[in-house]
């Protein structure tokens, strides 16, 4: 079908002066007795256009009591209207009705809530926020890529299945075709894993990490950026079941090499967002959270800080402000902590270095001190922690004086073992909560609102 | 750490020439009693650099001594070799030895099959052949992501755990957090779903395509590229229990724009790839499949042809060409039939549309003659089927009428439906699995060897 994108007319409106044809969907119908008003959108630009119809359409009467929501194709002619809202208009010289739209169509011109709205998230794209954030999430994916590929990053599809031990015990999803209501059973009684689909029990992964590492053993620069699971049963505006992660990582590299790539790949993004989101990050600025503009651009604008964690301890403590959860060495920082040290202290994003080994995964390459871990978290304003990384135990000896310690079981971590045994180098990485990204860029409060089909405690619906 | 990478060097050698460290794995060292070679690949790049190493090193006879796969940082003087193998080599003056590698390491410098390396799937991106294919891989998903953005397509992440029963019964992987031993039980003594995580029976997906359809309605061009699974006890080089796919969506399309959207897209991945990965796709054509880089070529500049079912039929049944499936009107094309039309009979890529209703998806557009839709496979030489696309049934009436038929049940599809109540429009779409795209590119004809770490029936190895 020929038709021009309302993105493309917007983007050069002069050269299309003369007969256009454009489709869509109606936003809004105004009318009088010989002639009327549509605002129609396709989806493809945050803006509408505003079609004008006359009673020499044969069809006038049909058209002028389109109901939101209908689409159309329009034919006419383009003009440019200078000095008005909208910088061009579209004379009609014919409206063809693609698909009508009934009164009871649940997106009336009027303001709904989110909640409202994600009872019918299969239409809710069609809204201006939603199509904003979605827009936006597509944007910032895209971004994600562009950055690591430009730097030659391998992006690895690492699996969702897993059937390996050494993902940490609880919280997730199993995978089965065994019959629920009859699973076989072994010798001793148990439900006999061997007969389901893979030989053995299997679950959803709750991150690509040690699946990147031996990538990154062969690429040295690599990424994933792919769904992971949580079967946590937290109901709230943070947590989802499903979402999507970003996980570099990088061989003969450090933590500061980390942190630096984290502070490139957050600028990056956030660059490319302002730049191809120039209406919808508008449109936030003026609906959903006033000030955000302004917070990205500083962001994209400053060095980010680094402190160690025993300094920011000390930093707290020291600071005159109450905090609800105690601060003392060893403690794991809450996100009004995160908060006060990158909105009041720093007054910019910050990355916490060398944690409490304690409070953090057994992987995370032990310091000198033999207390703390060279852990990274980046914190920034209006959110606390956006990133989470660390440079790995490389040292075979290290990492399973560690495992013991924590009563993990070498067997399960052959592999991930061997990689330290042939040919193992320095290397780190971070991972990235793609819908905390998403909810960072938009203002929007509450992951259900940042994923298209949010999946819940309670809820999988469409 | 200032490392320069190996792909650096080798695009611009002469304005390196100078002081280098890089860092990398030895693939090969050869010495005799004062000096010796050794071949450091660094993952970055498909060739590796030679490295010259004198007995004036302190840590000469270590050197010597290093074993296939060990790590090294290497300093030394850039030199060109003008005439020689490699355009350039590193006489270094200092390597110090960042990981070790026993002999016991299982990638010796021999050839291994490919089953082989299966079972060490975690060394194996460290092979020429791996390397290569999932280096071709990351480019390949980028290049689809690029085609779509550029063309304003809105990337949706259509979810992977789906509670919904419209997509097709069977072979579908239930997702559970229910006790396996002792389910909860409601009073007819059937398992109770509603005490699972989502509240009722949930799954993993089969296909993004129906939620993508709810976005092409609001953005009007929309493409999924994410995971999906099939439960499939099928255990053959063409199955995998966990593969992607691409599933792009366009409102205001009808088959032929589908079918341009489809051409333009395998060009474009081609070319990219061509043009990205050129060491990678010569050593494909040199060891994996003679004859890929002329037979990519040609369809890089071939016309896709047409041609409806029907016809094909005629020309299947006309041919001389003895076939095992016998070929008949309503038949389901088998890949001997495939490969006749699209290497013998058309030579170059082939679109067969408008297929009998009956062998094809309930959603796919009724045509006229009401006994076939209007469907599309893209036939390509060498493989057969790489694609499969429908403009989608837009007609509330006509789709009810084709559920009914099937026994569908109309209230399973309720928000599906919708779409055709509120502004729906003409529509098309089509899949595109990932792994054969990559088989295709590759010339490697193993699914399990495109994976990183593939999922079959009874194995879900790393």
């Amino acid at each position: 079908m020929k038709t021009i994108s309302i993105r493309t007319l917007y983007g050069m409106p002069e050269s299309y002066v003369g007969t256009v044809t454009v489709a869509g969907w109606v936003r809004t119908v105004r009318d009088s007795k010989t002639f009327g008003f549509i605002e129609v959108n396709d989806g493809t630009f945050f803006k509408s256009v505003q079609v004008v119809f006359e009673d020499h359409l044969s069809n006038f009467k049909e058209i002028a009591k389109l109901g939101v929501g209908a689409a159309l194709i329009v034919t006419g002619e383009l003009v440019l209207t200078p000095g008005q809202k909208q910088p061009f208009e579209i004379k009609a010289t014919s409206i063809e009705v693609e698909g009508e739209c009934p009164p009871e169509y649940p997106l009336q011109k009027k303001r709904h809530s989110f909640e409202y709205l994600r009872q019918i998230a299969y239409l809710r794209p069609r809204t201006n926020t939603f199509g904003a954030v979605f827009r936006v999430r597509s944007l910032a994916a895209y971004a994600i890529h562009k950055f690591f590929q430009e730097r030659n990053f391998v992006y690895a599809h690492t699996p969702l299945i897993t059937a390996s031990d050494c993902e940490g015990a609880g919280e997730m999803f199993r995978v089965t075709t065994l019959d629920p209501a009859n699973p076989p059973k072994n010798e001793q009684g148990e439900v006999n894993f061997k007969e389901d689909f893979f030989g053995k029990m299997a679950s959803l992964t709750v991150s690509g990490q040690l699946s990147a590492e031996t990538f990154a053993m062969a690429f040295r620069d690599v990424y994933t950026f792919g769904p992971t699971f949580r079967a946590e049963k937290s109901n709230t505006p943070r947590h989802a079941a499903e979402f999507w992660m970003i996980e570099p990582e990088i061989a003969f590299a450090d933590l500061n090499d980390d942190m630096q790539l984290a502070e490139d790949m957050v600028k990056f993004v956030i660059n490319y967002v302002l730049e191809h989101a120039k209406e919808e990050m508008q449109f936030f600025n003026q609906f959903v959270d006033k000030g955000i503009l302004e917070r990205l651009e500083n962001i994209v604008n400053a060095d980010f800080g680094k402190v160690s964690y025993t300094e920011a301890i000390k930093i707290l403590e020291g600071s005159s402000k109450k905090f609800e959860y105690p601060v003392f060495w060893g403690c794991d920082l809450q996100t009004e902590h995160e908060r006060y040290l990158t909105e009041e202290h720093f007054q910019k994003p910050v990355f916490v270095t060398d944690y409490p080994k304690e409070i953090k995964a057994f992987y995370m390459r032990m310091n000198e001190d033999n207390k703390t871990v060279a852990a990274m978290d980046l914190l920034v304003p209006g959110i606390g922690e956006l990133i989470g990384g660390s440079q790995r135990e490389e040292r075979l000896d290290v990492l399973l004086e560690r495992m013991k310690e924590l009563g993990l079981n070498e067997e399960d971590y052959w592999w991930y073992l061997d990689l330290r045994r042939f040919g193992g180098t320095r290397h780190a990485g971070f991972g990235l909560g793609f819908e905390r990204l998403i909810m960072y860029l938009t203002g929007m409060t509450n992951i259900r609102d940042v994923i298209p089909f949010p999946r819940t405690t309670g809820s999988a619906e469409f």
